[in-house]
């Protein structure tokens, strides 16, 4: 019989609830003879103040041992901006070498969406993992006097570009569309930027069936709002993948339904599933938080390890958990007219769903 | 009696076309004493591929002898990437010291939106303009080899962040909500990020009736469009600035609308003032391109000489003239119902409301 071996971090606020949705929609729907084994790992915000710890070197290599990572959420207020992002969950992409961070956004029928006439939209971001912006080179000097100068480093490697480059390309010839956008800043950033452009032209060459295309940063942020349909896959590095996932997180109904893959492909290390959204310590307790996001995670999980129909079936329960809760503000949708439901309820009905 | 003396660089594309309008609007509106002089620069695309240079010395040196400059476009796809970008545009405003970048949006009635719901939008980004990642700092290595190595450095001072952020203070405390939010990415970038942070809360204490307010930029994209009615003033450093303002101008009627001005508040140098938008060179010449980004730019050259009157009598000309062409796609309007105008008859339409 197979396993499925899963560390679990909770984390900080909404971040527990949301995950236990997660792992009950994984329990349903995983096949009977798959053996779920889980351990919760304490990290984040509380652990931090108790033992000053964010991720010790033990932790890290018990880690290492799971089969794949689920968190929920990291973060709270009372801990300095920085010391669990770089201490914890930047610490695992990068000792993991999850270097692909896969980001799907979909506006899914029913769902708010800030946009007016409600384009289609379906596509996925690829935003490099261990590079770029992110690697935490940089420092101040004379910090806290009127000469500091502080400095931030964007490290690029054409042996890290080029893995996260052929990874969208093999996703963008797997869509139906075939279509890729490289979007980076090369008219200004022109020593990463170019770099970034020559490696995409030339892996472009090997996959003559996908169309390509380019787009600066800032214009890519113009299109997300006023065109989105024209995207299928994107290729981008590690900060703008950042700022460019939350807007379309907002534009496909928010990040409350926002899944996301920290991926390793070579499969050396764990690759980690994650909501893009943080710990809403506000609507921490309360039944608020829609684990939607966790439970989409969860459908890259399972494709990730190979349960590719399982995956799909918890894609498809979430849609039509969706389009059941109806358009918010009307009142079509049964449960819609029934009042809001709670984290706890919408975990119900996925597993519900996902097992019928 | 009095004069302007006004550097012109209409640059590339439509670049020629809106910076005729915005001269013309600006000898309508300028008081009858106010002497206007104006000399153009040949400088852009076609420049560079006629002699290779992008801003030669001798012309910066002309430049400086200016009150102000106004720009069209510069660019063109025949150029790589980067050329006439750091050559010209980035170059000037680096050697005048153009430290704000100010950039306001304003949803002005009956004027298109992507967002569902028309919010209320009338916010300004003070965008750091000499600094970042935009200073050029960084290089390649093994360049084109599988062992190249990119780097892109943002350098940030306290002397560069401590003036933006002082100017954008002032700005906050002069409108009526007073309201002024911090963008970076501190969570992550914390050597400048923690810099821009300390900098903000201890100017803040110099200004108790501004209110403040942090947004880590990736979740500042997200209430762009779910809540752009919470923006009054934002300061950010100048590629966040960069990111978000092409965003803003999407929200609220498209980069047709967006002005700027690349200023240098103690008036050592020349200020600059250009449209958002590129040199468009699909539709040069067609007389489709909307001067109006232009004239925005004309009424922030106007507020930053000291003309007020004529800066405000600029704004308010645009505002009814967007109001008269009527929602697109409906047929409210006169000027919808006679059929989209020209280049020149919208420069024409508003050099008459500013004279009239
Ligand atoms: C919390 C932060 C470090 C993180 C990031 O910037 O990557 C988050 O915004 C995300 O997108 O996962
Ligand atoms: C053309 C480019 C150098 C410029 C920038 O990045 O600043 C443009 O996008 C802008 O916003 O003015």
């Amino acid at each position: 019989s197979r396993s499925l071996n899963l560390a679990v971090i909770p984390g900080d606020g909404i971040g527990r609830e949301v995950v236990a949705q997660g792992l009950k929609v994984l329990s349903a729907v995983l096949p009977q003879d798959v053996k779920l084994e889980t351990r919760e790992y304490d990290l984040g915000a509380k652990r931090w103040h108790r033992t000053g710890e964010t991720l010790p070197e033990a932790e890290l290599d018990s880690l290492r041992r799971h089969d794949a990572i689920l968190l929920g959420a990291i973060g709270d207020p009372s801990v300095p901006a920085g010391v669990l992002e770089r201490g914890l969950l930047l610490k695992l992409r990068f000792a993991f070498d999850h270097y692909v961070n896969l980001r799907p956004s979909k506006l899914f029928p029913n769902t708010a969406t800030p946009l007016a006439g409600r384009p289609e939209i379906d596509f996925v971001v690829v935003r490099e993992g261990t590079e770029g912006p992110y690697t935490g080179n940089g420092g101040s000097l004379r910090t806290g006097t009127p000469a500091e100068v502080a400095t931030e480093v964007s490290v690029n490697t054409a042996y890290g570009v080029e893995r996260v480059v052929r990874d969208a390309f093999a996703r963008a010839d797997a869509r139906p569309r075939k279509k890729l956008t490289l979007v980076h800043k090369n008219n200004v950033l022109v020593h990463a930027g170019h770099m970034w452009k020559r490696i995409f032209d030339r892996v472009a060459e090997e996959y003559p069936a996908v169309t390509t295309d380019y787009l600066h940063v800032d214009a890519a942020t113009i299109f997300f709002v006023t065109q989105p349909e024209r995207f299928d896959v994107i290729v981008t590095d590690n900060l703008f993948g950042d700022i460019l996932t939350d807007l379309a997180a907002a534009v496909t109904g928010g990040i409350g339904l926002a899944a996301s893959g920290n991926i390793n492909p070579t499969g050396e290390f764990p690759s980690m599933f994650e909501p893009v959204h943080g710990s809403a310590p506000d609507i921490a307790g309360t039944g608020k938080a829609d684990p939607t996001a966790t439970v989409l995670s969860v459908a890259l999980l399972l494709r990730h390890l190979g349960h590719e129909a399982e995956a799909v079936r918890v894609e498809e329960a979430v849609a039509a958990d969706l389009a059941d809760r109806g358009e918010p503000g009307s009142d079509a949708g049964a449960s819609a007219a029934a009042g809001p439901r709670t984290t706890d309820g919408i975990g119900d009905a996925l597993a519900a769903r996902v097992a019928g």
